[in-house]
C-alpha cells in the first residue's frame, strides 16, 4: 500500500472519489480474461481529465510504481494484470470522450475509455463505418483495443484495430505529450510512433487521445452458412474463394466439437455430424455483393459442401451468425477453465492447422473446440479443462505449448489477436530471435528506465 | 577515406569488385533528388546477399562508420545523403530477389532493392495487386519505399507502402537478425517493430526482407476530367464526392500555373483559363464503378464544373492522365531549381490551403505551381527557382517556413509522403512536442549508440 502522504497527492490530481484503496475494490481489479494468477494492485486511480492522466503517470514514476492502464480488463493474455510490487491501476473509464467525429475528412478523435461498440455506433449514426469488430466490443474499450491491436471478424478484408489508427498523443513516462501521427491520410512527420504504439499493451506509453480512420459502410451483404464432411474440403473452400478473387468481409470456421457444443447450448439444430462449417459474408456494392455471392457458392458446390444456407434476409442473416455468436459463450460453459488461444496461420495452412490441433487434443487427451476466423488463418483452439485438476492442466500447458511449435512450423505466429501479455512472452524468441529481444528491451529500456509502464507484459520482466 | 585494412575488410565480404573507392564513384552518390549540398561518401559498399548485408552492418558499427542505405537515391528530403564524417553508402541494388509471390495467401517477401514498377508488374502478372504507386516507382527500391513509407496517387482508397507492410526481418547495429511481422494478415506478436521500422528512414535498422501484402486487383475503372473557374469549386468537388461515400482511387487536383507549365510543355490543348482541373478515376466491380462515375459526375455539374471530360476508352483514359503524369516534368524544366513540397492537409482543408499558398507566393514575388493527390490532402506546391540566386532562394526559404506554418494551423503536417530527412527535421518540433523529439532521440540513442545508422535525419544530429 503507497504511504498516506502518495494517496494524498493522488488525490490531490484526480479527487477523493477517484482513488480506491479498500480491499474490495482492488480485487475487483486484480485479473482479466486470461487464465492467470490474480494480483492485486495496491491502489486504483481513475482520472477524469487527460491532463489528470498525464499528472498520475508522473506522479507514479517519480515514486517508483508500476503503472498497468485498464480500460474493461477484456484482456486474453493478462496484459492487465497489475504488478505485485506496488502497483497501481489506472482506469480510463472516466476518459470516455468521443472528442470528434469529422464527416468531411473521415476521421475521429476519441479518448481511450471509450466502448468499442458505442463508437460504432455513434458512427454509424452519422453513415459512416468503423471496422474493427473484437469479439468483446460490446464492453472493450478503444484504448484498449489499440493497445493490443484488437482483431475480430472483420481482418480479412477490412485488417484490424492497427489499419485505422490514425495518430495517437501519448503520456511518456514522464508526464509528457508525445504527438505522433495525424488528421491526414498521409503523414510522414517523424518516427511512426502511433505504429510503435499500437500492440506495444501499455509497456511504452499511456494514451492521451487516438485519431481514427472512418470509411464509408458496404451498401450491401449476403450471408451463407456451408456444411462439410471434411475438414479439407472446408479449408479447399476458403483456398478457393480467395482464388476467384473473392475477399469477403467475414469467413468463419467451426469444427466439430464446437458445432456440437454449440448446438447442446442453442438446441438450433446445427448440423452435428458435419466435420466443419464455414460462415461466409459478402459486403459492398449490391451488384459485387451478388456476384460474389454467386462465385462462393460455386465454389462451395465445387469442393462438395453437403448443405449451402443462403439467408434471404436480415432476421435469417441474424440466425446464421447465432451459431458463431454462441461459440465461445457455448465452449465456455462446458467446463470450468476456458483456455482461449490464437494461434494464427497463412490460410492455406488451415487444414495443416486443424488436423496437428485434433492430434494433439488425442494425445493429451483433453477437449480442444477450434473455431476462428478462417478468412485470415487466425484460429482460436479452445481447451476446455478444469485448473484445479493439476494433472490436467500440466496437459494442457503441454498441449499450448505443441500448438505454438506447431503454428510456427507453418509460418504461422503465436498470436494473431489476444496480445503477447504475461501468457506468452516466454515463447517470444522462439517466433523471432535473441536479436529482437534484445532490440525491444534496449528500447524499451530507453523509453522507461524505472520499468514502471505495465512491467512483465511482451518481453517478461 | 577509410584505411587500406578496413577497406580489404569489407572486400573480403563482398568481394572487390562491390567496393567502391574512386573519386567518380563517390560522387555518383553524394547527393539525391532532394534540393540539398550534395556530401561525397568515404567509401561506396554493395552487398550482393544479404548475409553480406548483416556483416557490412557491423562492421560499420565496430569502426564507427556511419551507414546511408541507398536504393535508387529518389529520396526528396535528403535521406540519402550520406555522413559527412567517413561516411559509407551501402547500395541495395544488387539484393534485388523477389524471393517469393504467394498467390494463396495473398503476400510477396522481397529484398530491399527490389525496383517498385517490376514488383508490381511481376504481381500483376499473377492476377494480383500491389497498389503503392509513388511518382518514382519506375525506378525507386521496395525498401527505400518502406524507410519513406512512400505514397502515391492511391492513397485515398488504398492508403500507402506502410499499409502493405506485413512485416520486416532487419539488421540491428550489430548485425543481428531482427524478426517483426508475419506472413499472416494478424500478428500481434511482440512489438510493431515492422510499423516502427516504416519511414524510419534508415536510422534504426538495415532492412534484410520485407513481407508485403497483395490483393486482388480491381475488375474495372473509369476516369474523367472537371474543368473549373474557382478553385472553391473544386475542393467543393472533392468534399461532394467523399460526402457521397464514392472513394475514387485517383483523385487529382492541379492548379492554373500548373496547367499552363504542363500545355506549355505538352501542348495537349489543356483548358489554359481554368483556375484548377480534377482527374478523378473510381475503380472496383465494374456496376460500383458506373453507379460511382455516375455520382461524382452528379456531384461535378451541381458544383458547376465547367467542362467534364469521360474518359470512353484505355487510349482515352491514357491521354487524360498525360496531363498529370507531366505536371512535374513539366514545372520541372520551367526554372533550374525546383522545390517540391509535400505539406498536407485534411481534405476539406484544401481550399484554404491552396489560397494561402497563392498569397504565400505573390507576397515573396516567387513561382509557385501546386498539384498532388486532392483525395488524401496531400499537396505539391513546387516551387520553381534558381538557387544560384541567393536572394531569391531567401525568399523560396521564408516562403516554405510559411507554408508549414499555414498546413499546421490547418491541422495538416510537414509531410505527407516525402519523408523528413535532413531538409525538414528543424520544422519537427512544430509539428509534434518537445516531449515527442526527447522520446525519439532516446529511443534512437538506445537502438544505436554510436549513432551510425544514416545519422541527421529525421531527429536531427
Amino acid at each position: 500500500m503507497p504511504s498516506a502522504a502518495l494517496i494524498k497527492e493522488f488525490e490531490a490530481v484526480v479527487g477523493k472519489d477517484n482513488v480506491f484503496t479498500s480491499e474490495a475494490d482492488r480485487q475487483s481489479y486484480s485479473y482479466d480474461s486470461a487464465v492467470l494468477e490474480a494480483v492485486v494492485p495496491a491502489l486504483v486511480v481513475r482520472p477524469t481529465t487527460t491532463e489528470q492522466l498525464g499528472k498520475v503517470v508522473r506522479l507514479c514514476n517519480e515514486n517508483g510504481n508500476p503503472i498497468t492502464v485498464r480500460g474493461a480488463g477484456t484482456n486474453l493474455s493478462g496484459g492487465t494484470i497489475p504488478d505485485p510490487r506496488e502497483g497501481i491501476v489506472i482506469l480510463t473509464n472516466s476518459l470516455n470522450r468521443i472528442i470528434e467525429i469529422n464527416e468531411e475528412d473521415l476521421y475521429a478523435v476519441v479518448e481511450p475509455g471509450v466502448v468499442t461498440a458505442k463508437f460504432a455506433a455513434e458512427v454509424a449514426k452519422r453513415g459512416l463505418f468503423y471496422p474493427p469488430d473484437p469479439g468483446s466490443q460490446a464492453v472493450s474499450t478503444l484504448g484498449g483495443n489499440v493497445a493490443e491491436n484488437a482483431g475480430g471478424l472483420r481482418g480479412l478484408k477490412y485488417g484490424v484495430t492497427k489499419d485505422y489508427v490514425m495518430g495517437i498523443e501519448f503520456f511518456d513516462v514522464n508526464g509528457g505529450l508525445v504527438k505522433t501521427g495525424s488528421r491526414t491520410v498521409k503523414c510522414v512527420t517523424g518516427y511512426n510512433l502511433a505504429g510503435l504504439m499500437v500492440a506495444s499493451e501499455g509497456t511504452l506509453g499511456v494514451f492521451s487521445n487516438i485519431v481514427l480512420k472512418l470509411v464509408p459502410p458496404p451498401q450491401a451483404s449476403k450471408a451463407m452458412m456451408a456444411v462439410f464432411d471434411d475438414v479439407n474440403k472446408a479449408s479447399e473452400a476458403v483456398a478457393g474463394i480467395i482464388a476467384a478473387h473473392v475477399v469477403p468481409c467475414t469467413l468463419e470456421f467451426m469444427d466439430q466439437a464446437t458445432i456440437r457444443y454449440v448446438d447442446d447450448f442453442t438446441k438450433a439444430g446445427l448440423p452435428r455430424d458435419a466435420q466443419a462449417i464455414l460462415l461466409i459474408e459478402v459486403d459492398g456494392h449490391a451488384g459485387q455483393v451478388a456476384e460474389d455471392a454467386e462465385k462462393v457458392e460455386k465454389v462451395l458446390n465445387k469442393v462438395g459442401a453437403t448443405e449451402i444456407k443462403v439467408a434471404k434476409d436480415a432476421a435469417e442473416k441474424f440466425k446464421l451468425w447465432e451459431a458463431r455468436r454462441n461459440a465461445l459463450p457455448a465452449l465456455a460453459r462446458a467446463k470450468p477453465t476456458t483456455v482461449l488461444e490464437d494461434a494464427t496461420v497463412p490460410r492455406s495452412k488451415i487444414p495443416a492447422m486443424v488436423k496437428a490441433i485434433n492430434d494433439i487434443a488425442a494425445k493429451y487427451n483433453i477437449s480442444i473446440g477450434t473455431f476462428g476466423h478462417a478468412g485470415d488463418g487466425n484460429l482460436h483452439p479452445t481447451i476446455l479443462c478444469d485448473r484445479r485438476d493439476k494433472h490436467e492442466f500440466e496437459r494442457v500447458e503441454h498441449a499450448v505449448d505443441e500448438i505454438f511449435d506447431v503454428a510456427l512450423s507453418l509460418h504461422g505466429t503465436l498470436s494473431g489477436e489476444h496480445g503477447i501479455g504475461m501468457a506468452k512472452s516466454k515463447w517470444m524468441e522462439k517466433e523471432t530471435s535473441k536479436a529482437t529481444i534484445e532490440f525491444s528491451r534496449n528500447m524499451k529500456r530507453a523509453i522507461d528506465p524505472k520499468y514502471i509502464l505495465n512491467p512483465g507484459k511482451i518481453i517478461g520482466a
